[in-house]
């Protein structure tokens, strides 16, 4: 049986992925060893689960559309859940629409160790972001089904709610949801209608609370999105912990008047003060070494006529980082440029702090273990924070909390061109087995 | 008959305006020896055009909507054309849409003294601009009624149709339009379908062309809709000309991706490349003295997300100047910035220019007439270009052509905020109406 697992691994790995000697090593050294998830079942499920919500006439390299709440994300869902029904784990969805599936434990009254990720995704997204994390957790339930391994911790495998969006179905797990987020529109309908449709319930949405330290610990696997991974030539990333995130609304008034009857002495323009504000954000993100970034994403100009100066610009900020107080120094920094651009060029510049997402760090035990699993493995591995959100980062308030990162082909992410390697989604799904068996062997106290 | 005209325009004055020594002047001293238009008739049937297109619950200060071809436009047409039967000229719509109404002169076979603008408006526009140029011409012809004065040249005032989308009507009085031109829209009827709803013949507007020399001359009163009257404290503008505009449609092509895993060194931004344009322009612009302008007024960023790094921008660019040399030379260096910033910011940029229009030089001699006919009425005058489009860059093709303008407060223009003082548009007619007389008196040779 280990044998055939083996060679049909071995298939897979020279069929679809490039060969290095690190997937060769995993696929014939040790594993004689340890127990191995099935590649080619990985690959799979994630092809299947590819076409829901796969663009009309497409194929897998043409991305996926899966928002929240969607036709395509029901479909999706009706998959996973079948699937989990297939590993022996009874799934329900909890009143915030998170699908979680049990496999019990040697160990009487132990908290669960909980594997997740989410199966939602941007318009026209990837199939690798959160759904990589998702097909993996229920391949190492059935990796361990398939060699009869019982843990002393019971497992759980979440596939959360509406990651893109917030995250919304994990943050509804550690905090009150406000009525009026309830309101709140994901692709044309509402979060209240949303829920009703995949099967949870606006109106009991506090059960979906779960209290502090009920759980052993919180794993997920994730594709890194960037490129760090990639230019290291690393297989492993080892998540230090996911960035603080300050974003700002950002309005600039200036005065909207005819492009050729005021001379440009007399103009007040507001996208003038925009572009030194765009470049402003650059400056202060990029003059003090780091991994910190700043970016405008969003940016509006009104009225939006070749013929009129502009009077009104909205834009966001956002700057990340790991450290909180760099966050919060890069904010203060850029509103000083601010009031320097507006006095210049005769506009008001509002900044108004949208959304504040702390740091959450990963729990240093953990951090080791998947270290220790990644050498077993004979894959190389690294530290790295994670720039983007994750559900993990709602988690890490109830428990400890681990994430394990694979390569992205070229940084590219939240696109149809976002790829991994076929072998760097199944080293990853190794990783996240062996760190399972190891956490579960151990204690994870506050501050472990 | 005449003092009891004089009293009237003294009481409006009074009662409407900031009363000046030059309007003081104008009513009390030369208007003896002089014709002089009715100030409150013409203030009346600009208040009563304003109702044509006004916001649902709005008053005068409002402004209007009164886009061409919409209802409001046909509403506003039928106005004006009532009033043109009232002042005995039979006006009628040629193929573009343009109305025209005559007033016979005593000269056999000499071609007319054409005066006109235009009463559409922008989307929330003001109350002056065009319609102060159609009324004050309508006021002419009444004052010539009223003093029973019969010119040499015949009389025509041309109300030209959809000046603020091209200008269109006088357009088609000097060049062929091409057919897919019909299908351009505007407020969402296509030109063809607008031409057919205000009494035009979008299958016959090749007939709305008019042979060069067939006309005297063309004059047209405007609102300057910049603050150089205002800030020089000058009633009269002799335009020089109608500036030169090139515009151009520029492409930024950058790579769209996820803000927080990409670090700053590896972003190919096309927002910030878009910023250093825009300041670009603002540069070039500016570093050499004279009246050019330059000008970003429509900007579009595109995936538009607060997470995503911008990875294409879409904007234009616009240059005006009364010396088609300095607009063709701005073109050329913030093509030549544009090659720096791709290459430092690692993007590509695209620059197409999108229109043209060559500068209209205003006839010296008309000119001269304005200046004679303003120093007539005690008003002091200046020269000045002008920065915007009008029908009259079109009429310059047929024949002479001269421009008078009247401040605007603030240099406001295309919004309801748009105003010029009741004295001062009633000044502004009564140099038209000497003006006509003065040109009515002398040849206007080419070269004049």
């Amino acid at each position: 049986m280990k044998a055939e697992i083996d060679r049909r691994r071995l298939i897979a790995l020279l069929a679809g992925s490039v060969l290095t000697h690190t997937t060769l090593a995993s696929a014939l050294g040790p594993a004689r060893r340890m127990p191995r998830v099935d590649a080619l079942r990985l690959q799979g499920t994630l092809e299947r689960l590819s076409t829901f919500g796969r663009p009309a006439g497409g194929s897998f390299a043409d991305g996926v559309s899966r928002v929240a709440y969607s036709d395509a994300d029901v479909a999706g869902r009706a998959y996973a859940m079948a699937l989990m029904r297939e590993a022996g784990l009874d799934p329900g969805i909890d009143a915030a629409g998170n699908i979680t599936g049990r496999r019990a434990g040697s160990g009487r009254s132990l908290p669960p160790i909980v594997m997740g990720s989410h199966i939602d995704s941007v318009p026209s997204g990837g199939n690798f972001d959160g759904q990589l994390g998702s097909m993996a957790a229920l391949e190492v339930v059935q990796t361990l089904n398939d060699h009869r391994i019982t843990t002393r911790h019971p497992l759980e495998v979440t596939l959360w709610s509406n990651e893109e969006g917030g995250p919304v179905g994990s943050g509804a797990t550690v905090a009150a949801v406000p009525a009026e987020a309830l309101d709140r529109k994901f692709g044309g309908i509402s979060m209240r209608e949303g829920l009703r449709k995949i099967g949870g319930d606006p109106d009991r949405i506090a059960d979906a609370r779960r209290a502090p330290r009920s759980l052993h610990c919180y794993l997920e696997l994730h594709v890194e999105q960037g490129n760090t991974l990639e230019t290291h030539a690393v297989k492993i990333g080892v998540v230090d912990g996911i960035v603080s995130i300050d974003e700002y609304d950002v309005e600039i008034r200036g005065f909207a008047n005819h492009a050729g009857t005021t001379a440009m002495a007399e103009r007040r323009d507001a996208l003038l003060a925009a572009a030194q504000l765009v470049e402003a954000v650059r400056d202060v993100t990029t003059r003090t070494p780091g991994r910190q970034v700043g970016t405008v994403g969003r940016f509006e100009v009104f009225p939006n006529a070749p013929n009129v100066i502009p009077g009104l610009v909205k834009l966001s900020i956002e700057f990340r980082d790991l450290s909180d107080a760099t966050v919060a120094r890069l904010g203060a920094e850029v509103a000083e440029r601010a009031r320097q651009i507006s006095a210049r060029t005769g506009t008001e510049i509002s900044i108004v702090r949208s959304w504040r997402d702390d740091a959450a760090l990963a729990t240093p035990a953990i951090q080791r273990q998947i270290e220790a699993s990644a050498a077993a493995l004979g894959l190389n591995s690294m530290h790295l924070p994670s720039g983007a959100g994750h559900d993990a980062q709602n988690l890490a308030k109830l428990g400890p909390m681990g994430m394990i990162f694979v390569p992205s082909v070229g940084g590219i992410s939240h696109s149809p061109r976002e790829l991994s390697r076929w072998s760097d989604c199944a080293d990853g799904a190794d990783v996240l087995l062996q760190t399972v068996l190891r956490v579960d062997r151990i204690e994870l106290g506050a501050g472990a």
